[in-house]
């Protein structure tokens, strides 16, 4: 009768935790960077109930994490946490009392018939008692919930060089990794996602010492670490490379060795910056931002399919009560995090976790709506950052992109809302539409400007790359834009990789699938033939290697190991595979290969809990289903 | 040039992490008992920022307190946070940003020119920046604010004495203190507030074993300490009594010796409970409760005019946004919130804090008007307790006695209110006290009844003491209640010192000063005659000491340190001594001897900032005033 036991929190509660201490975690040349937005607690004083009823007599141990004070009510009576209590044969009520200030009050509890499983509820004293949250990663009672329990794989150095008079390591890839440092005192190390950046002491983001006991450093993004001063062989070092286990399911193999290794390089990539949460990357910001999580929802449906890290990730961006600011301070984001959770739902069909953020939804759209001016469009106060894209918008008065996002947010709360709400949402989008299309749509220029106040009617694409995403141009029009916009080279051109997604996502929808495959070669295959072995959170065709490491006015500013540069996994996938749910969890799916582009193809993808081997072989397709063990797990969690 | 430094935080964060610290300190018989209410957080995430110009060229560094994360950004340069920055003459902008999850993100700046002081403000990346706060307690840069830095008094044993096979140890008074316990190995120790709890290894509160290194127990309340199985001089024990250095400034000399002892006990007893909160014991519950503060301000108002201890409470008492549970779960204590802050505001005129907690104020009377009935009654939810006393009311349907409190909250919030908002608060309570004129009050009977549903029109004390204490029972009303209830035998005695001082407080406005000097004679002069040092939670006269111990169903359940115990501090410097201020902050105050009680007298009480010196000797009243040193110091905090 050997059951698993978990520790169980209370729902949303790790992951707020967890998002604090990742938020927190950016350090860069010897100074912590906490996240610059308004940062949530979690819950210090829950209680966690279960009624049992025992035909034979047991005995159990509660523990609890770390810092945590409390006491085990068995019926009436009172005992210490950490000792082993019996318990007769016959019904009892049990309650754990636990608070905690420093991390997520949280218990376990082992025994042969009373365990800490998905049977358990817990209650905060204000709201009905829910049922408590766990998951797959913390089992063991000796790894509580306080740190998280990574995966550890040792990396030996792929070679060991002599270089300006100290020593270079090279691993064979990026690690999230402590470095492992054994020899004579506490020498500093030098770390770097480049060569170059290994060997710049002075400019480098990390640097560090193995801790005098364990030896290792502290995690940090790395390729390259160099020790100045010592020769090959004074020291003895490795990468013990840090992560949470997320399986990656999917595998593409076509006749284009090109898009293979592009396909396998994004998935390292992407892999790398899936950890507790969907990070951007690696080395820079390891924040979680609600723009770039949002795209690595399309990737992670096809990659991974992992649900508990996507809903990890929004609760982590899900705002507490009550809602004052927006998602990591930018108006857009909030918008984008309840596209985020339809994107979401479209992937599991979780309707336990909308139904659980649907307060927050709510909320946070009441205060979007409250940001309407006297047209009804929506604008930032003046501590939200109006984000859209790096670029050169037309910023005087509302943005045309902003309202598109809203109408999108509004169309995502009416199919979430209860009935009576519904038509409120329905109608608040229509109107916002009709307001759209009266200030925004410039008939003679035949595209959406980003702004009507100051006259300029400027347009830039990312108002009609939005329009079309969002259906608020219809087919006509959607084609009108691919010629006024899209591909008129006086619109200047996206630059950030973030809205390349976009773009190469509104032409895909436009069926510009040649012009997409031409640009995934350009870009990704260009950063490939730079030698990467992750992509970059951006890459420059024109300039070479030695330049590329340069962002933000920093000389190792770039991330190069960075999740939104993982969309070839979605395009890939979706367009020219041509997979893509029909219902929500993708029980019913659409496959529509795009033969034209393939001679043979060889791939697998998770959908809807099974996993679909595709093939062409011979101008032959053929699909197979498999059931992906462990997918509905009760490990999932609620 | 060297000023003092102060330790920084978000206005209210430090009260509400302490106050989680606090509620959550409790321990008794081996676990941990952290207090069951909804326990809110403290912001995590903060920026403290400052403009200097400085004439010549500094440096200073910054620290943060434990576990924080964060950099020191002086105009665009960044610095990591404990290292020494150069800073020439000149305009500069001073940012610090600390993120810290386990505890309240504070900071402490050092130089000959730049300093953390009351310039600084702080900024939550939601509201507009605000001024930070700090207090006297932390200026040492080696004392942050994770740990309350106790002052340390070291007390012997009065007496060591063989028993029950061990060795007893006795200290002159109660403290709260880390035992001291040096010789062979780490053996247990029983504590106790009474000699006989100590020996009852069993059943008392407290047992601990000193830490191997510093050989001290946790800090416990404690008279005696009883190690079994060992001899008197086996083990050197020592007392280090641990508290918050807070200076009684009223003194209390009169020829009657009973009242004088009565005065210096209650106020030891109070001292000993005045922490770094107003708590209810030092043995139990050491809870932040807001009935018991309340009591505790008039009493503190008088005793040491502690402005500061009082605005901890109030803040650690304050319910965080969104308002959805009562202050400790408790209904009456929400109200008792809000005329708590009147009752500061009367001591001390600080309309800083007023202002700071107004939002809240708001939103828990929002919430209470949000819970009345039908006839415009509050009534608790599922999940509040409606309290008022232990006594066996008629609890069906809405109790009188929270619409009295009501009914005064509606009276402080209409006063404090903005001129725009004012009427909405009177009106509310010309219609509850009509409504209570209506449905509580029984002209037959000639009282108010507790509930009126039941049809049982039972008469009890407490509503009809509020309806004396809140002027809702005029003078001809009043003095009838005198007959009908308060002299009533047949109406049920108070049974708490709670309600007691409620009572004790309707008959001094009623003039019955004789009775009430009787009382105190006979309750408080009682304890005394039992050999208390201490005052106790309760005590019954009819009871040998041997029985006094027990309440709760607990052979030690009682606490014999109980700061509800010192109201004939309040009672009699308000009442007999005829001291109360007349205007907010009591600048101007009344002073009105109850002559005809006292030959002769000498003490002094704090007022408006200045110690009253008052005596009285052969039949002539004297005052004279000195200013209090220190009384409105910069370190009185924002």
């Amino acid at each position: 009768m050997e059951q698993t036991s978990y520790w169980l929190w209370y729902p949303g509660d790790f992951e707020r935790y967890h998002a604090l201490k990742q938020n927190f975690s950016r350090v860069e040349r010897g100074f912590g960077w906490p996240a610059f937005w308004k940062s949530e607690g979690f819950r210090q004083r829950v209680v966690f109930r279960r009624g049992y009823t025992l035909t034979e007599d047991t005995s159990f141990t509660v523990r609890a994490v770390t810092g945590a004070v409390g006491y085990v009510l068995l019926d009436e009576q009172k005992y210490p946490i950490g000792k082993e209590i019996s318990c007769p044969a016959g019904t009892h009520s049990l309650a754990v009392h636990v608070g905690c200030i420093g991390c997520v009050p949280s218990i376990y509890v082992q025994g042969a018939c009373i365990r800490s499983d998905g049977g358990w509820k817990v209650g905060d004293f204000d709201g009905e008692p829910v049922f408590a949250a766990y998951n797959r990663y913390f089992t063991d009672p000796a790894r509580d919930p306080s740190a998280w329990a990574y995966t550890e794989k040792l990396y030996l150095p792929v070679s060991v060089e002599a270089v300006n008079g100290g020593t270079l390591y090279e691993f064979e890839t990026e690690l999230t990794a402590a470095l492992e440092v054994k020899g004579e005192g506490l020498p500093t190390v030098y770390l770097g996602e480049s060569r170059a950046e290994a060997l710049d002491t002075k400019n480098c983001y990390f640097f560090c010492s193995p801790d005098a006991e364990t030896r290792r450093c502290p995690r940090q993004a790395l390729r390259y670490a160099f020790l100045p001063g010592c020769e090959p062989g004074a020291y003895a070092v490795r990468a013990i490379h840090q992560y949470v286990d997320i399986p990656v399911r999917a595998r593409f193999a076509s006749d284009d060795g090109e898009l293979n290794r592009i396909f396998t390089v994004a998935a390292h990539t992407f892999s790398l910056c899936s950890g507790v949460f969907l990070l951007d990357g690696i080395k820079r910001d390891k924040w979680i931002w609600g723009g770039d999580a949002w795209q690595s929802l399309f990737v992670n449906r096809y990659l991974t399919a992992d649900r508990e890290l996507e809903k990890r990730t929004l609760l982590a961006l899900s705002p507490g009560e009550p809602v004052t600011t927006h998602v990591n301070t930018i108006l857009d984001y909030s918008l984008i995090w309840l596209l985020s959770i339809e994107t979401y739902f479209e992937s599991y069909a979780d309707e336990e976790l909308v139904r659980m953020l649907w307060p927050r939804m709510k909320s946070l759209t009441a205060l979007c709506m409250s940001q309407r001016d006297e047209y009804g469009f929506i604008v930032g106060r003046k501590k939200d950052w109006v984000f859209i894209d790096w670029a050169d918008f037309d910023r005087d008065g509302p943005l045309c992109a902003e309202q598109m996002l809203l109408a999108e947010a509004l169309r995502v709360m009416a199919r979430f809302a209860p009935a009576s709400e519904r038509g409120l949402y329905e109608d608040a989008r229509r109107a916002l539409l009709k307001q759209i299309e009266a200030f925004f749509w410039d008939g003679e220029k035949g595209a959406y400007i980003d702004s009507f106040r100051s006259g300029k009617r400027r347009v830039t694409r990312h108002a009609n790359i939005f329009a079309i995403l969002f259906d608020i141009a219809d087919d006509r029009r959607g084609r009108l834009l691919a010629d006024t916009v899209l591909f008129n080279d006086e619109i200047p051109a996206i630059t950030t990789p973030y809205f390349r997604f976009f773009e190469l996502e509104a032409l895909c929808r436009l069926g510009y699938l040649d012009e997409v495959l031409a640009q995934i070669k350009a870009y990704w295959g260009g950063m490939l033939r730079l030698g990467a072995v992750t992509f970059w959170e951006e890459y420059d065709g024109a300039k070479p290697l030695e330049q590329q490491y340069e962002m933000y006015g920093d000389p190792y500013g770039k991330s190069l190991c960075h999740a939104w540069a993982a969309s070839p996994i979605y395009l890939l996938s979706r367009w020219f595979v041509g997979l893509r749910p029909q219902s929500p969890g993708g029980e019913e799916y659409e496959l529509r290969p795009q033969t034209r582009f393939f001679r043979s193809l060889d791939c697998s993808f998770p959908m809807g809990g099974k996993l679909l081997h595709i093939r062409l072989e011979n101008g032959q397709w053929n699909v197979e289903e498999t059931q992906i063990m462990g997918y509905s797990s009760p490990c999932a969690g609620r």
